[in-house]
């Protein structure tokens, strides 16, 4: 029997609903720092606009949570869009997020590379250009585990994300023009790479039932944040040697000088536990020494989820003295905070 | 076929070295925080010990975290002792931490009700005492699931210990004396209940296998953080109503004055996605306006959890004045972290 023939048990009352419940818990839980759209689905700021400043706006599926909405804030974005689970959010969805944070200073948008987003958010971005706002966007593209994926030409946009959302949230807060907003957003970007493993599937509540099928003993090598095949499925080694080829595939793409300083970000999918993803973190540190690389700094958590997919995914940035103090730059968001 | 009968898959290299290895990741991710002594197994504030600063000490059974190991830091814990998976750390492991964040002005040891700790936490106690420390024990045992349980004589300790941890933390920071460190801990306790639900049980590494078989429609309801049984084993039922039991418990033995404030903290055992617990969190405000309470604070996410296992647990903390500025002084750990 496989593990995909089991139920997948949730917390929900009528699946259809799971996004708009969980969104309102979201403002119901952080009224100081976000305001819930819910005619329009969308997370707002809660003080949008502000007049002057650059916005943030992004968006896609829900499914990733604490992306993006968990993410709107001092510091951050402006603005998130979340469409049903592993869904893409709607141009309308993503014209009324823009028009209700623009403060006059034109907005960026943070897409993750993946169809349904890129051709959304480009309507949307010609829609609010016809009401008069400015519109930069910016495609995530980190994943260097497959070219052209389910769902995605080119490489997937993942862990990455999250980096370009606070570094560039930190350069808008500072009075950062739109072109310096979105040049360091593109900056992080170029500087990123990531890869995922998954230990076994999510399930979506509409179906309730594994998104793939996968061995009690297998373990899928390159995985995407929807489950999208990687580059191969495989069985389970020791977390030593798949930490050892997820950072190689990582920093053999990256090719940072030797001696550079690096953000490490070990992302759990979901379902693993913390004790396994500092496990990660450890090996992940002995492959940077073998690489003579430093991590300067470091995020550990769920940050860029699958449900509750067991897995975890490593990204890492290329730091320099601009990403590093705008890296430490305040941040106030329901879960991403320091420095207020 | 059970759901206990699968393999749960995970990110090892040999099960037997899960807790030291984590722990070195967490000292190589956080090393402005934290340092190991990987020797005795214990985790200690960088800048330990600090001088006339009360020491806070806790400790516990891994596979919970991030409690304690990733609440040590400014503002909260001086060390934290992890045991083995599941299992209480040892007094010579309590003894030499006691003694390596010492900073003259005694130490209060933060004890969750289960019969191990106990016995461990105070016969090291006794040590320390013996060797000049002077030594406070705050015992938490909010769970108001059930009275006995295994492991446990009375109710046991769950979900207000972080609170604890953090409001004693800042007490302590702020110059407060032992006496009223030890006060301020109490009062947290005595002001604050939990109630926990499971859907699947989790697996400790050394087993591979989960701890307990439970049906693919089925819940526990008032489970312990290690699986222990709670009221009822029943079928799952909406949230809505699910949450509504959880916060009747806990109100109902709280006996909170009507309009009074309180932080609520949805807490994810591990393996149930953020999405659902801001689906809980959605529920119970709701219940708390029912019961003409207020939310003033929130704490959504993992932070007492029980490996990988798909469950909730809320906790209610009736707050004052006192508690809500302890609660808002700066804190600066891997885990939890604001205001610098």
């Amino acid at each position: 029997m496989s593990v995909a023939a089991q139920t997948v048990k949730k917390f929900l009352n009528d699946p259809a609903d799971v996004v708009p419940e969980s969104l309102a818990g979201l403002g119901a839980a952080h009224p100081d720092l976000v305001r819930i759209d819910l005619e329009n689905q969308i997370v707002l700021r809660k003080d949008a606009p502000v007049s002057g400043k650059v916005a943030l706006v992004s968006g896609g599926g829900s499914g990733h949570e604490p992306l993006h909405g968990g993410f709107v804030g001092l510091g951050m974005l402006d603005a998130a869009c979340p469409g049903a689970v592993f869904t893409s959010p709607v141009p309308d969805q993503m014209l009324a997020a823009t028009k209700a944070v623009d403060g006059g200073a034109g907005a960026v948008h943070i897409v993750k590379n993946y169809t349904g987003d890129v051709m959304n958010f480009r309507l949307a971005a010609e829609l609010a250009e016809d009401e008069g706002i400015q519109v930069e966007s910016v495609l995530t593209n980190d994943d260097v585990a497959v070219e052209d994926s389910l769902y995605t030409a080119g490489r997937r946009g993942t862990g990455v994300t999250v980096l370009v959302e606070k570094i560039a949230g930190a350069k808008a807060e500072a009075g950062g023009s739109l072109a310096e907003v979105t040049a360091v957003a593109r900056k992080v970007n170029a500087q990123g790479r990531s890869f995922g493993v998954a230990l076994n599937s999510c399930a979506t509540p509409a179906a309730g039932s594994p998104t793939f099928d996968i061995g009690p003993d297998e373990m899928e090598f390159g995985v995407g944040i929807h489950g999208e095949p990687g580059r191969r499925r495989e069985k389970i080694r020791p977390v030593a040697q798949i930490v050892e080829e997820m950072a190689d595939a990582i920093i053999g793409d990256l090719s940072p000088r030797s001696g550079a300083n690096l953000l490490a970000f070990v992302n759990g999918l979901g379902g693993t536990p913390l004790i396994e993803l500092y496990l990660v973190y450890n090996e992940l540190a002995k492959q940077l020494e073998r690489h003579s690389l430093r991590a300067t700094r470091s995020l550990v958590g769920n940050y860029i989820t699958s449900l509750e997919m067991a897995g975890v995914s490593i990204t890492l940035l290329a730091l320099d003295d601009e990403l590093t103090g705008l890296w430490d730059a305040p941040v106030h968001t329901p879960a991403l905070r320091w420095g207020v």
